[in-house]
């Protein structure tokens, strides 16, 4: 969730809304597939987005982005290059988007915006290494009650394989974990 | 390796120039240890850093750093909140220090720096979802290949048990893995 400040003036604001474009997505619609460049920032005004990686026939999920979060393949669009990913809705959701060029425009004319991205970065990068800890020092079921705890919304909207994927099990073990936590909960 | 720039004039230089430090560091001693809280973004002028997650009292090594890459754990430093990690030298190194007052101070005063510390992140994200990504899609043989590929240094400087933890791996699984490549290039 965005808890950043941008404080504008009201030509920032102008030069700033007036780059912004609204996109609806339909359920399994996507942002950006894997081979494309990826072109522009998404902000969720509403919905839910996965990113995943395609490995060996299967879809493997790096992220989901809910309301309030931004969403983005960074190596693609800061150098340009085809990303290896793909972001597509989870369910029917509308995004705000930003060019990359406009982005770049406004890093030199709104020096606030500078400011207010570097906070969402450092905020990016320390998600993206909480969830790299999860996956080198916890085990699977230790990874579930962590997402259950911090992103209890995604678990309720995302389905169960999607969750196992993001998780790095099977749609089985999953089940086999919450029936663990479930027994032991009603002991 | 920094290949981002920053454009500076005197007085911008002066005030950067005069809150930088130098600290040398011993092999094994750490920069910041779990429990503290981390201060300083480090800068690597020479030698090569470790930082690793105490799991199950086992070291669980996340990332090197080596000439060039700064280091510090951005979750402590921006909410100056006990880390859970520690960093500390692989081998006798020299680091320079910016304390995380003197960098806000900066930010507000040298906005070039604001723009070089948002590259600086955008790298190291893409850096950090790489490999996470190498963990979602790739087996431990793939892990080694990329590690060769990209970073042979830190495989001639750094002990084979730290490789293998870096891996998520046990040496003697690194040691099978390094022995089935060696048959492969020379059958």
């Amino acid at each position: 969730m965005m808890t950043e400040r941008l404080s504008l003036n009201a030509a920032e604001w102008r030069a700033v809304r007036s780059s912004l474009s609204l996109k609806p997505l339909l359920k399994r619609e996507a942002l950006v597939m894997a081979g494309e460049v990826c072109r522009h920032v998404a902000f969720v005004e509403q919905g839910c987005l996965r990113c995943f990686y395609h490995s060996d026939g299967k879809e493997i999920t790096a992220h989901f982005q809910v309301e309030g979060q931004f969403s983005t393949d960074y190596q693609s669009l800061t150098t340009q290059t085809p990303t290896n990913r793909t972001i597509e809705a989870v369910e029917p959701s509308m995004v705000v988007l930003m060019s990359y060029g406009q982005l770049q425009y406004l890093y030199r004319t709104v020096p606030a915006l500078e400011s207010f991205a570097r906070a969402i970065l450092e905020k990016a990068l320390v998600d993206n290494q909480n969830r790299l800890a999860s996956f080198l020092c916890d085990s699977p079921e230790e990874r579930y009650l962590r997402l259950l705890k911090e992103s209890p919304e995604v678990l309720r909207r995302v389905p169960q394989r999607l969750i196992a994927s993001y998780l790095g099990i099977t749609p089985e073990a999953l089940s086999r974990i919450r029936n663990r936590i479930r027994t032991r909960r009603s002991a």
